[in-house]
């Protein structure tokens, strides 16, 4: 038997732990999408406790809780940190198979040095321990970057944000980490949302652009695109239910749009005609620059009415869509690429059933414009555990090139989530050292080298040209 | 080598074999789902021969010995019982990898005393043992039971039922096994079939209720609802082509009741309408008595129309449909959440691609009224195997606590598929030994104790309340 | 650590290796479909260097240059054959985990003698071995058909096909191998393109019979079909983007064949119409001869339009299409059962997510008209590698009887590519030996020969009735 969570943890030939101890651990981390609050980081944030840094606000730690039963007072409400200290406890150990527990017992392990495993019994020396080690200077924000071996993150940022931390971080000397904002235009393209009218009035304000028109949204959205380029950004991002193709001419788009100027909300086509020309619109953008367009779907958000009203957005009641149609991912993408402006591009689909299909999707628009220009995300969010891992990295292995990967993120808020990049390249070694012992591919440790360092992280940084 | 399914069958490690042997296989049984005639346990039902057992009504062997160019004559015409064995046996040989052969296999072990293996040859060494087994007084219904371990057993019946057995079954006190009615309405709800109507007739008398609305539809349902709660009842159950959320008023649901009892059929979005419609009231009823309501959907039946006219209805000539939008899922269980009238609930695809979007959408609506209280129900039908079990659990395992699962029940109309919690508890216990095994949770055997008998058996008693 | 590729390449235990070596790798090949151009073999072609052999028109592998950032010029462009060999070395060390690792590795084992490893560097040497390799005359088209142990291969051919080069092959004693024409109506049925009626136009010609209805279409093509089948077709091929199912009228189908002779475009719903009435017509006429069907859906093509202009179709810009509605496939299928004319079938999707859709669907169809009369294909295009494998016989395994599997096919146009077969077969040895050493079957050789063998080649040869 293994030693529980030790050295070699997921590591299970010689070869795996070869490539995982001599290319991959000692491999800095680029972490290009992620939700940490860059507010924080130039105020270099501490931490009282250790409920604050796992509890304050993730969502995958709620769920869990509330499936083990446990009152919502305890979660999100008003009872005190150690009580919910104790709750997650208690869960975390009924958590066999979930990657919260590998999480947890990582963080636990790699920031406060604690060997033992976290439960009912054992929470109230783990509370001790991290709230102790909480109060030293190396557990501050720009500390716990530093020891993760982070060279460079980016953020995840609204169009119409002054990118003001990110100035300020950049003009700090004393801080050696990059910190690139990225463009998330979502509130621009939700035109379904109540409040959309809203959020154009202060684009307006913000781009020097009035937006009354598709038109005018459009050139808005790119004074802020020429904005977060001269801040950095390189890569921007997306949240949709489902990659859609629906075309339009230049008047319907312009109908819809004035409608909704006018109050009426659009219908499912005119929704998806909108979005598809939104997209398109921002591709051109991002092609120009240079820049990655990330593509998240497959989401069903806030499905719990009831704990929305009380909790709001992102509160653990979200789910995977299964409505994704490949043919119009497809269409999309070829709809960029036939003027040859497609972008750089990242496919990411909630649903582990879209591994296959977005495998061979990518393959259609490869070309010599980037290696591994259309690239499928890393197992992303519900995925983000050993098995979707493994059948991510596997069927990207099937169907294209697993060697052009540009690897992990962290997709997180919180600032231990560095560790998930560890998790990842023990998963990503095994793989490929299970394929070499099993004779599948040579003992060549050069290439193996190569092939380990660039998905860890030098396909990232020349991918993302940074 | 290991031998063929000797004790440890299916065990590879250490920590599975004691996992299995210390805490799985000592647990009673209980079986929370099953078809099970309550006349035949009343009646303490014994059987001629092994055909009579295995070949009477098992569409699952059918469907084999059809793949196998069997003529329908040895399935399910009138060749001999002995000729029907024979054509079994020679199927079997080739359902290598088929839960099948490990479920005949089992059964001949643990009920026959048979340790080889049944093929053609030898089918009549086999057929002997069996049939002068079958004339002893412990191979009884009642005896097959009980030393099979249940200690509860949920048949599975229709409102208009008048569970006299039921009843029989609870006066003799020489029996000692509880036997549950289970609530399956499917006949009150499916009002596109053609002697719905007439259905409706006899669901009126035996309520008391007439039926000429929706409304007093569900009045009578309701009344029949009390009736088995009375009888000890505390589980329902429905089965679906998918798990639809289409909302309707009052009046338009009163109006696709009165056009159906008029002799029209609905169309495809009226129907789902009153599925919806009728589907909630049912919620709300079984939230009330803090029943579990079972949502078994995914299932295209009786494909061949030709078997369909020979045969009728469970004639192993049905199918898995892919058509099982989550979104609407969400949406329905949200629809009995907002009011906070969701009852506990457990959700099984026969689709085995949805496993990951069924684990995201349950963990939306968890919350303290139970522990584990929305669940992903164990591996349906068609999945009821070894790959399927381990997929289901694994991805419950990633996306839910797995701790909590209230695990297996047979869905069997037969006295020996008990074998088949044996199955699934050393499938689990080699799953979850596996983990500890490769240092992914540590060996802490209270923990383990709890996990391995709270999915054996615990789980299920604390969730229904038994 | 296995050596890389070796004797034992894929089979890790004693039982596999037994049944490898012993059952699987003695058979012969029947590669009962194809794309091999008859006229080449007809002529004996040869071939002046490898990048002649494996870019030529491997459309698998232009999709990983592109993958790999390689120019267009140096994949179907202008570059030199060795020039393009060396791209296509390189590009190869980044396929790790990728069939064509294997394949490309395995060909030069078996057909080269060479048993190093492929890269950017070797590739001068690896260059030189083959094209010297490829001057000796065992290199010839048939020499390679002849070493590679095929005895039968059945090709793919338009109903307008003379099947002049099938006849000379036939009349030529001096090759053994059998090479028979498949049938494959594609162009027939796609009413939607644009040259639709010029190629009614053609079969009319070739058929004697005037195409101008859709009842002389069918009698067309039964032609053409009575022709193919005294060459010796006896199966038969359809390219689907889903099998769909949608009832018409005779007047309903001639009106949208009269419209389309007009000139008409259908829409999605005529379209669909036409070509159920088309397959289920086609599948008459083959159950009359006893052909096989042949299925393959889930397919979108040429989805890069730039590409497509370049390039034209098989240009390596196909992708997995999801729709694919399970219900519509098992009524087509009933649509044909139900006049007891539904003649043997086999089905393939492009979308491994169907595996266990149509491992339920195939059963519902099963009778004693032959043995494993509905089968589920071979992992097919996309998903023909190692895990595609695995996935597609484990499910069929769990779901059917996997010892009536036909098992593999090469559906190349290469005649390097029968060592698909070998790593078919390997995969398969390696499952079953897995069951085995694992308890899981009996160590019975007499059913495990029979299986393995089975699987290989002779239920092939039982199916097709060759």
């Amino acid at each position: 038997m293994k030693k529980f969570m030790d050295r070699d943890f997921l590591l299970t030939t010689e070869t795996a732990k070869k490539l995982y101890h001599e290319y991959a651990e000692v491999m800095p981390i680029i972490d290009y999408h992620c939700h940490i609050v860059p507010q924080e980081i130039y105020e270099d944030r501490r931490f009282e406790n250790i409920t604050q840094v796992w509890l304050g606000a993730d969502h995958y730690k709620w769920r869990q809780m509330r499936s083990n039963g446990v009152e919502e007072r305890y979660i999100t409400g008003d009872a005190t940190d150690r009580e919910k200290f104790q709750k997650w406890a208690e869960t975390l150990e009924m958590a066999i198979g979930n990657p919260l527990y590998h999480w947890s017992h990582l963080e636990l392990q790699r920031y406060f040095g604690y060997e033992g495993y976290l439960n009912g019994e054992t929470a109230e020396e783990v509370w001790n321990l991290c709230n102790e080690k909480l109060t030293q200077p190396d557990m501050s924000a720009r500390n716990l970057i530093r020891k993760s071996g982070v060279t460079l993150l980016c953020t995840t940022d609204d169009p119409i944000d002054s990118l003001e931390w990110h100035k300020k971080i950049a003009e700090d000397d004393s801080f050696e980490v990059k910190v690139l904002p990225a463009w998330r235009p979502d509130k621009a393209m939700y035109m379904e949302k109540s409040d959309y009218v809203e959020y154009l009035g202060k684009l307006s304000e913000v781009s020097g652009v009035t937006v009354n028109s598709f038109q005018s949204l459009i050139d808005a959205l790119r004074k802020r695109i020429e904005f977060f380029a001269d801040m950095g950004c390189v890569v921007s991002d997306h949240g949709l239910a489902y990659v859609m193709h629906a075309d339009a001419t230049k008047e319907e788009l312009e109908g819809i749009f004035a409608r909704r100027l006018a109050g009426e909300m659009p219908d499912a086509m005119e929704e998806a005609k909108f979005k598809t020309a939104f997209l398109i619109a921002m591709g051109k953008e991002y092609h120009k620059r240079n820049w990655v367009m990330q593509l998240h779907y497959g989401v069903k958000r806030d499905n719990s009415q009831r704990v929305f009203k009380a909790l709001g957005p992102d509160a653990g009641i979200d789910c995977i869509s299964n409505y994704t149609p490949s043919a119009q991912l497809a269409d999309f993408l070829n709809a960029l690429d036939v003027t040859d402006e497609l972008p750089k591009t990242i496919v990411y689909s909630l649903n582990p059933i879209d591994n296959a299909a977005i495998g061979t999707i990518i393959g259609c628009f490869q070309n010599a414009s980037a290696v591994g220009k259309i690239q499928q995300g890393s197992a992303w969010w519900f995925n983000d555990h050993k098995t979707g891992m493994q059948e991510q990295m596997t069927s990207l292995a099937s169907l294209g090139l697993l060697g052009n990967f540009v690897g992990m993120l962290t997709d997180s808020r919180s600032f231990l989530s560095y560790t998930r990049h560890e998790y990842f390249r023990r998963i990503m070694c095994e793989l490929i050292g299970g394929w070499v012992e099993n004779g599948e591919y040579p003992a060549d440790y050069k290439a193996l080298e190569k092939i380990v360092k660039g998905i860890s992280y030098e396909n990232a940084v020349r991918y993302f040209g940074l």
